[in-house]
């Protein structure tokens, strides 16, 4: 059956190349392309500096977790941050941003899996303290865990603390929301090391009567939001969680998952969690969370938690295009391209010199990049490059990188000013001025942005 | 002394002050006004949502850790760490951004002050091992603290680890660099709870004869940036690190410190740190390291390392200004407002309708609300308030936030379409058309950006 289905994909694939038309590698019913997808995709991650090597940072990034990210890599999921924010804080005027400490001295907390960062130091003098009888040293250990911090393992609780001083912010108004985006562990499964997660947030309180109809506004929002930087926007979607999966606290949930080569896995999750966690954290004081919605009523809590390690994981799989076509003299060349959405992509232009270049076009080069970083657009100087490479060879560099232009300063450029510009998207050679380049760039990635 | 320090600035205050006329409330020689600055500052911070309440919060913050930040803190200290990364990554081609955990596995590290993140489950269950000796026991959870993961003190361990894949990024051509910006962790000064500081970093690798150049380089660098945001730059200064305070790997360092109201505080450390260290992350294999400048020797290393919690509240003491002026009348009138550098103010512009205002009148704020979000300009939506405040109360109030300009909008707009704006800094009212308000602050603070 997967041979079977592994031989259609190929001779399809041969058969339905001529020139220049290119299709998509995909067979979601067969495992073992999922499993070859996903290490041409590992392997590709790290050979062009998306993660660190090393194969317990790439089991990390696999499982959806945050790992060591090279270059690329932290530059992706900073613009996919960044596009979070906006997209939450800029939508609607009464979201808040807050920043909460990842560890809490919260001393009341202590469940199933409570994570803690303790001073080793501390714990061995206790353990070095011969005085003690077994029991006490039990007894001890105890207590030094208890007045350890917890780290958090959401940002769900810090919210929910932030609720009572942003009341006064919007005159105990309702609907509002806080932001926040940063780092929580997990802990392990099993394999005795907790991990790490870089996690969005958006808590939204609001009256008890309007939570579902929110909770559809965010996953219709959502959705939309993930979908709108994808290449194949059908890999994400949104289900309902089933009631046996339901957050302790929550009467219902949404998840919007991702269609891994490995299987689909979940990115964002909504909650409608009502209000007895806020009741919980402000030790039921309802005097403190009453708002002015006619009722004084305790609010209600929609929370949207996202996983941003593994939504760059998800960007990066979805914009992979491994494209066959045959050249001229019917020879079958394989290209790799990394289509990553151009506010997404986190090198736009790479910047070289075509062979024999003299120091007067590095001159030219040096400009530009300055150029270049002062309009923010991430550029790769490429003309740094001592090694000689053919131009074949870089364009296929900057596709597996994801670059969306790469730009060649000739000896042509400085007699004429123009300059070759080569596309990611449609491999097509443009030849442009140098005075035009940087408004280019800056148009084609607004646009993109705004689409 | 004092009493008398304190007359004379009050003296000094009153007597120079006329219509218009203000100064600056600063006696570095006083240590009670120092501290009356300090809880000035401190409770504006509160009330101004720029940090959550709570004793523990604001004395973190006043120690220069993280803390609890509300909106208008985490805008700020978003906005620095974004200057903080322009800043060094845009400087030059060679500086590539990477992210590494803030935990690591690596079992080798043990050293005093050690902070480990530890499942309390697993522990517990150690604990619960009826059958284990006490020396048993002992053992037992010495293994388990050295299998538990370690959390990261500052963010030059990680970029340590990371020279070996970069050095390829840069065809092993040196000088390159390596930023990195996230949380830290230190273990407590006695207090028993560790705390959190939210680094930035940048590790420099050069050859060894030119070390000493890019310290004073990247000094230079440090110290301009500091104070291009500074209301009164002096209070930013540098200073070579005394040979007793110096880092065990380091031979030379510098810091740049801020003089706040209780006393000077180091911002920035930049240490000159050969390349011991980095062998030794490296176990000692030379070949690993060596970089194309001729000799093939072992870089060197230039760390650069800043708290940018401890930045946020430097920019904050710095643009307090407690203005007195008489009015007409011979009222002796406060004023407290935050100057803060454009380009860090949190909220640039809040948006407010004139006394008696309709709903014809909301709507032209969400429209202009939804254009300055479009812009990127954060606003703040002063029209949603719907309890009654004078303009003079909403004025104070904006400036103790410090923001930029207050636009109000009143039935005078929908005919003319004209509408005030006032200036924190001046506190002029202008009168300019709706149409040119977005444009006239995106020029003003990228002028702001740009100087």
């Amino acid at each position: 059956m997967l041979t079977l289905c592994v031989r259609h994909v190929l001779s399809r694939r041969l058969s339905s190349f001529t020139s220049k038309h290119c299709t998509r590698r995909r067979c979601s019913t067969s495992h073992t392309d999922g499993l070859d997808q996903a290490s041409t995709l590992l392997r590709l991650c790290v050979d062009r500096h998306y993660i660190s090597p090393g194969q317990t940072n790439i089991e990390l990034f696999e499982r959806g977790m945050c790992c060591s990210y090279g270059p690329l890599g932290m530059e992706l999921r900073k613009n996919l941050l960044d596009q979070w924010w906006h997209s939450v804080t800029r939508s609607r005027a009464q979201v808040f941003g807050i920043n909460t400490l990842s560890s809490s001295r919260d001393k009341a907390v202590d469940e199933l899996g409570q994570l803690r960062i303790i001073e080793s130091d501390h714990l061995k003098q206790i353990l070095d303290k011969k005085e003690l009888s077994k029991n006490q040293l039990i007894q001890e250990v105890h207590m030094f865990l208890q007045r350890s911090p917890s780290m958090r393992r959401s940002l769900l609780q810090g919210a929910l603390e932030e609720f009572v001083p942003s009341l006064e912010l919007v005159n105990k108004k309702l609907p509002f929301g806080l932001a926040e985006t940063g780092p929580c562990f997990q802990p392990s499964d099993g394999s005795g090391c907790p991990s790490e997660v870089t996690q969005t947030s958006l808590v939204w309180f609001c009256s008890p009567r309007t939570s579902s109809q929110w909770l559809d506004h965010w996953m219709r929002q959502r959705l939309k939001w993930w979908r709108k930087f994808a290449l194949s926007p059908s890999d994400f979607s949104s289900s309902e969680v089933p009631e046996e999966e339901l957050e302790e606290a929550a009467s219902c949930g949404v998840r919007i998952t991702y269609n891994f080569p490995w299987g689909p896995k979940s990115l964002e999750t909504l909650w409608s969690r009502g209000n007895a966690e806020l009741l919980h954290v402000h030790k039921g004081v309802r005097s403190k969370l009453q708002c002015r919605d006619g009722r004084k009523s305790v609010p209600h809590v929609v929370s949207i938690t996202g996983n941003m390690d593994r939504g760059a994981m998800a960007f990066l799989s979805n914009s992979l295009q491994e494209l066959k076509r045959e050249d001229g003299k019917q020879k079958l060349l394989q290209r790799k391209v990394l289509k990553l959405h151009p506010v997404l992509a986190p090198v736009k232009v790479a910047l070289d010199i075509a062979r024999g270049g003299t120091m007067e076009l590095r001159h030219v080069c040096e400009g530009l990049l300055q150029e270049f970083l002062e309009a923010k657009i991430s550029i790769w100087p490429g003309y740094l490059e001592t090694l000689p490479t053919s131009m074949e060879q870089l364009n296929a560099r900057y596709d597996e990188m994801g670059v969306l232009f790469t730009v060649v300063i000739s000896e042509n450029t400085l007699e004429s000013g123009l300059l070759q510009v080569r596309s990611r998207d449609t491999t097509i050679k443009e030849t442009m001025h140098i005075s035009e380049i940087r408004k280019f760039l800056s148009r084609y990635i607004s646009a993109a942005d705004n689409t």
